[in-house]
């Protein structure tokens, strides 16, 4: 009998449970579910055996250590900045450890010593990171393996609203974290443009955007994401002349967006004191240039070029310009930001998200130039069964599977990008239906 | 004998020392200096008794503690983010500490403590935040005391250089932290404004200025400093419609400051790998669009209005145009940016800074309207002996030595704001020739 554990049973944990759960019996495992809140944990296993759950203070160091030491595997679904304190224990007591969530510094930091033990900390996979990982190294080892020569690698990735369900100007519901999305983007971007390194600030980062098209569903906008570099020679692309990843969002998202930011409304670095007075349109006015008249004519002023009748929709529909009062007592900007859109971007009962991504390659083959396009649309069933839940939660657990079924080996920091995890993984989400279409254009 | 424990034995505690050693025998005083570097220690000591100097691992928890225990009192001189250990060692300790930095949150959290143990932890002692605090609340008080309505109160200071010590198109050398003044304003600044609060955000800070003049000095230039909000309540403001706390540079520093903010070379967020490569056009490169022709030209055309000879001239002087390596193998831009600005802005020997500090206030007594100013310049001797050490250290001793004569008594988290602390403190910066002249307009 393995152990596993899974810390933090979340909405995006469902997809991942269920078939850890579906494949207990078979493969000899017992699946540990922990929340702080055990009614989650709880709801997520209901109606399967080989499981039990477990009420977890993540910050007690006793508890956790001692939890962790009970099994042979953990699965981490905590927010990213929670992941370290998890991995120092599974080092030191020699368990290994998967995440959906990027390699942080501190992750980074353990992977002599893990390595060392033979401990598995494999990071990034989920959706994105993960499967980008996965579909873009099958390429890019297949174009090698030919002979090609990779000029150009741009991979784009977003969780979007089903447009079917979509009811508002923004084409935007939350389907992840709130508060990721509030603050996405708050790190310099960097990439590689034609062989020179791209550096965007924060605050030209949603004026920096480009079109991209998914046959049949249309196009779509993105904005440079985090550090397009670190890829660079992982993912054995040091010829490689523009290397580029992004996110997603539907057209005219990003320049709306924008206007927030150059406001300030997503600043999350300071704490106003509100206690009932404020409503969204003191807070623009805070912001705003001292002036007179009313906020939106000021606003529009300020903004100039990057303000349209389109920024307008989106702004007016978030009732920025109302007396709608701010609901908490006190909060950054963020947050104040962050509540109400959980009002206005809240996915219904019944309503479907949907991931787009989509790789595109420029490289040359036999004297030869050409381009290729990979890409994937994945659909939710309803509110509780996303896209976003399934496309975070396969890669990871199905990875579990493989590693425990020893279809690789491996030890210290890795991320998915070896065929031996993603030729296995790849397959399997072929046939839970997420399937990539290439197209050479 | 009281035993007085220095921590930190950089440029800008010279003053402070001097002013405690010269007092330690009528005062019956032992002074200990403690410095990473003990070479530091000792030459600021030189010549004089009672005292010792100590080498000190200030992240080393025992060494610390120990030291501290066998101290009455303890001033800390570190850079502030690294106040806070200290600060636990002396409530847990039953130590009085004085530091002339803001109050950040840790310090902030002692309060109760150190309260309940009769504890002082008094910050916010040296020139801004310190002498503001003092000469500031002594004409408050004074205004009020006749029964005055203050409307407004700007309160504006800066650490530059003299002007017949100027050579460089931006008219400032480093007389203090050049790391802070890289970084300086990255949060967002709070202030009142006629009744409205007001936010500003870093990519707009330095083009937010106003002008203020001190006669026989001319003018200069103020952008919001930090948090004046917090003030508000503390200064007995209540009423008061508009409260700014600024920081000044010469006319035109901020404009071309603003550019470098703008490109992101003040960014501290990410490390780029250099290895000797990159110039600094490079890093311009890095952070412009895209596009082709030469750098300054790109920059131009993409700051538009934001850019014009003077700033020009200002990025000429640091050779940002030039083929100038980067002298750092890796760094952030902001620390690639420091090494720079360290060369080109260098107090030179021999050369004198200044201090320029004015409060502003308007108010109401009787019916009539009034308009008061209060204004300060303080230079100093030569690259060793400048102003900045001398304002900063000279109000922290003195009011050590106050505080060890009973002339107040207090505990928890202070500032100087009340009459038995400033009141014998300005009198005493007076006899030093720290004097401010006041006048009605």
């Amino acid at each position: 009998m393995t152990k596993i554990l899974i810390i933090g049973a979340g909405r995006s944990s469902s997809s991942l449970i269920h078939y850890l759960l579906k494949h207990a019996a078979s493969m000899q495992w017992h699946i540990t579910v922990a929340d702080a809140n055990i009614q989650l944990a709880k709801e997520k296993v209901n109606g399967f055996t080989h499981c039990s759950t477990i009420s977890l203070d993540i910050t007690n160091n006793e508890e956790r250590f001692q939890l962790i030491s009970q099994h042979a595997l953990v699965i981490s679904m905590l927010p990213a900045f929670m992941h370290a304190p998890v991995a120092v224990d599974c080092v030191n007591l020699g368990r290994h450890l998967f995440t959906a969530s990027y390699v942080s510094a501190e992750m980074k930091a353990l992977h002599a010593d893990a390595e060392k033990k033979g401990v598995l900390l494999m990071n990034e996979v989920g959706l994105d990171p993960g499967i980008d990982h996965a579909s873009a190294m099958k390429i890019i080892h297949h174009l090698q393996q030919q002979g090609a020569e990779i000029d150009l690698f741009k991979s784009f990735c977003g969780g979007l609203v089903s447009p079917e369900f979509n009811n508002n100007p923004w084409g935007y519901k939350f389907s992840w974290n709130p508060r990721n999305v509030v603050l996405a983007g708050q790190n310099t971007a960097q990439y590689l443009y034609e062989g020179k390194l791209k550096f965007i600030p924060y605050q030209r980062l949603f004026l920096h955007t480009e079109e991209i098209e998914v046959d049949g569903h249309g196009k779509f906008e993105a904005y440079p994401n985090r550090d397009s570099l670190s890829y660079h020679q992982p993912y054995g692309l040091q010829n490689c002349k523009t290397l580029l990843r992004g996110t997603l969002r539907m057209l005219g998202y990003c320049k709306a967006w924008h206007a927030l930011v150059k406001l300030g409304l997503t600043d999350d670095s300071f704490v106003i004191k509100n206690n009932g007075r404020l409503t969204y349109t003191d807070l623009l006015e805070a912001f705003l240039p001292p002036g007179n008249g009313h906020v939106k004519q000021r606003l529009k002023k300020w903004l100039g070029q990057e303000y349209d009748q389109v920024v307008e929709q989106k702004l007016d529909y978030l009732e920025l310009f109302s007396n709608r009062k701010i609901e908490l007592m006190e909060g950054t900007p963020a947050q104040f930001l962050q509540v109400l859109l959980e009002d206005k971007w809240k996915l219904m009962p019944g309503d479907q998200d949907m991931i787009v991504m989509q790789h595109i390659f420029e490289y040359r083959l036999r004297n030869a130039s050409h381009r290729l396009s990979s890409s994937l649309i994945v659909k939710g069933n309803d509110d509780e069964h996303t896209a976003m839940a399934k496309t975070v939660g396969l890669p990871l657990a199905i990875t579990v599977k493989n590693f425990l079924m020893q279809k690789f080996s491996l030890a210290g920091v890795q991320i998915p990008i070896l065929p031996e995890i993603y030729l296995p993984m790849l397959l399997e989400l072929e046939q839970e239906g997420i399937c990539f279409h290439e197209k050479e254009f």
